[in-house]
């Protein structure tokens, strides 16, 4: 009646590291995230703790010489291989702070493989603090088992967003003053896509006219309610990853 | 060039109130939300205020004889029937507070009908206070233009809400062991329906069979990443609605 226990443990801590990873690779962790494998998980010699890099996908590495500050962490072996995320880019206007950081660990843990800050004219909030944003997507995907982190890119202004709007990416925008139903949209639209999404104030008239008549546009309904701009980037996204993503029956991921 | 202004106007406050409401009904608003319109709003005598009381739909009110910590609002005329939301619960066990509670704005800003709070075993958090949740579906359907709260259930056993399950409604959830991916799930079972989400530890083995063996019971994947429990509720809440809900080309809200 003794089964295997499962390696690595599931208990394992996660943490994304800056250090390119290898068989081998010792990484000495200080700071914060030492702090919290030493003091808040308790990480005992010998034990494993999963590092990922973002660039070779996730490693089992063995605890040595934990001091009151920093430890050792040795690369045992690689437990998974780099992941293939979606190609979806959330492009969003920021919004209040908990708000603003909510899209981000959410975007992360349904599988963005982008995170685009747009400015906008109605946009209650116009500096952004990409560290903050970062630290987000970082806790995001130690949680979630991701092994890359979504891009975080530099906010641009929506006038050049749209300028430089990539060919081949269908760009879905919750338009309030109506759209396709979001699922009628998704099918009818495959392949390399983008969410965007406005400030709580809405697009003013002159930037909806200007999203619309970029040719990869497609104005969708997200239903009868009105939904917080972090609500329909949730949604939105959740409602792309089922139909058009990694949810789906056949996979997007490729 | 003179547009004829939106009436009732786009800037209105919204506002539930418990009262019954109909057309000349005078309501005398106290408290919180005396203060809010008051001091917040800065609400003048004969300015438009919509209320809603949950039962009669939506009705534009006028305000008069507003002093410090009151004011009176006459009903002046219905602008919306009371909402038909699609026939869909959101059933979770509690999770740590400021999680429980984006779930209740979440689901009522995204459209669901009940919420039902369920006691599972290994639920980190086992008390509920539902006065401040209630709070939060408040203050969500007052933001999102609903005109009727989400039913608020009080918490029950697992074992309880799956042997008075009521026939008919299909209860999706979210297994970490395996599911059918989410939208196959959504296309194969239309109808009244359901979502269970466990807390953050999820469903033991042994409840995990129980749900299975329900007839009613369909095991659904939401990808490869882990979810926190307030993302999987959220994010396939999203996914009902777009295709089996009222965002559905054809809607789901009769």
């Amino acid at each position: 009646m003794t089964a295997t226990p499962a390696w690595p443990p599931q208990s394992a801590s996660r943490l994304y590291v800056e250090a390119a990873l290898g068989e081998g690779v010792a990484v000495t962790v200080e700071g914060n995230a030492a702090h919290y494998l030493i003091s808040v998980m308790r990480v005992k010699p010998d034990d494993i703790v999963l590092l990922f890099d973002g660039r070779s996908g996730e490693w089992a590495a063995r605890a040595r010489d934990i001091r009151k500050r920093d430890l050792v962490l040795d690369c045992v072996v690689r437990t998974k291989p780099l992941e293939r995320v979606p190609d979806f880019w959330l492009c969003v206007a920021p919004v209040k702070k908990g708000r603003i950081d909510l899209i981000a660990e959410k975007a992360c843990e349904l599988g963005v493989a982008r995170l685009q800050p747009v400015q906008t004219r109605r946009a209650v909030v116009d500096r952004l603090n990409l560290d903050r944003l970062r630290a987000h997507l970082v806790e995001a995907a130690e949680q979630c088992g991701r092994t890359a982190l979504p891009d975080l890119a530099a906010m641009v202004k929506l006038d050049a967003l749209l300028r430089d709007w990539p060919e081949g990416r269908h760009l879905f925008f919750a338009d309030e003053t109506g759209g396709v139903p979001m699922a009628q949209a998704l099918v009818a639209y495959r392949g390399p896509a983008a969410l965007l999404v406005g400030p709580e104030g809405g697009f003013d008239p002159a930037e909806r006219a200007a999203i619309r008549a970029l040719p990869a546009a497609v104005p969708v309904s997200l239903g009868p309610r009105i939904l917080r701009a972090e609500t329909a980037a949730i949604a939105a996204t959740a409602a792309w990853m089922t139909l058009n993503g990694d949810w789906a029956p056949q996979g997007g991921a490729e």
